[in-house]
């Protein structure tokens, strides 16, 4: 049975679903939410799919699963893969993912949302800086922690860096420099160099050149 | 050995930490960290408790978790509660707790500072309009979810009540009163009702009355 995903390219919550299935290796597919379109805000999508209105949502025969977290685990679970070696690299990696969802994905996809796909009258600017000077403070926790490591929790990819990458390879500013940043700049690329990764925009149906 | 909790009273995330461990039964005992005096961001601090700079941390002999969601989970395996009876009730539960890192008490933490424990020519009036619009969105979500239930996941209170409650009994105003939720308002009273349960000022050592 193949799995589906509900997601749209846009949304770095769904990517770090998305990217989890696809390097798992497991069969899945997409299925496009028309977000933009108003379609995770319908009674509908709220009732049949998913009441907290978001993206993305896993759908694996009976099995329905939101919040990208948890569908990560799932994928783990299932997979045997990104989930620790142990108890202890559980928790760390639970820890980073936790500390991604508070600080780090929350807050860069508003503010992305903010500077790019809301209309350019209504952008709040003092909203966005502040937004930015709180995405400075992540940044530089998560580029510490990569000071002389390869991976945000043990020594190979896990849910902790499939999580924190959520938003990081967007072409959209929001804030974020990979320059900036060489330590998290490197992290990437290690990232995106693992066999089968694929951007968000390829990964995923629907980006901003389908409404330019 | 005592479980140590480094924490203090304004903090909802420790208090989650907090209540789940004194709900537990397990031994424990709260280490203020005078987070105001700028405790959590010394060099010390970061290098000796948490990197992140943040509270709660808990020490039980040589393991040492930070974020609250992570030490609920370990109390959870300590003590066999809160953390559901089976793998969907467990997800379901993670899956709320993520949810409320990402849209309810890292939102109201924020909220609640700026508009209370910042100085008063510093606070700024759009970000905060702004995020108690989001928080609006996340009260009506969790009270239509208490709709027709007694707890958020399952048949009795587990870690996601007990993580969605972080900012909820607090009585500095942040735009949310218990009176326009019904739902959440009961919930909150089932939740005090629970055996052994205080409040965040009782539970933990500081409170805006220190700094009176």
């Amino acid at each position: 049975m193949t799995i589906q995903l509900y997601c749209f390219g846009e949304s770095g919550n769904a990517y770090k679903a998305a990217l989890a299935l696809e390097l798992s290796g497991l069969d899945w597919e997409p299925v496009k939410v028309d977000f933009f379109a108003g379609a995770a805000r319908t009674p509908e999508y709220r009732t049949q799919v998913n009441k907290m209105g978001e993206v993305p949502v896993m759908v694996d025969g009976d099995i329905r699963l939101t919040q990208s977290g948890v569908i990560q685990d799932y994928v783990s679970e299932k997979s045997g893969k990104f989930g620790g070696k142990d108890a202890g690299e559980r928790r760390e990696i639970l820890r980073w993912v936790l500390w991604d969802n508070h600080k780090l994905s929350s807050t860069a996809g508003v503010t992305r949302f903010l500077m790019h796909f809301l209309s350019k009258d209504k952008r709040p600017q003092e909203v966005i800086a502040f937004n930015q000077g709180r995405l400075k403070a992540a940044y530089t926790i998560l580029n510490d922690h990569l000071a002389d490591r390869s991976w945000i929790v043990g020594d190979s990819i896990t849910n902790a860096d499939i999580s924190c990458c959520g938003y990081l390879y967007y072409p959209e500013s929001f804030g974020f420099d990979r320059a900036d940043w060489p330590n998290i700049d490197a992290w990437l690329t290690r990232i995106s160099d693992t066999p089968g990764w694929q951007h968000p925009y390829d990964l995923m149906p629907g980006s901003p050149a389908d409404r330019a």
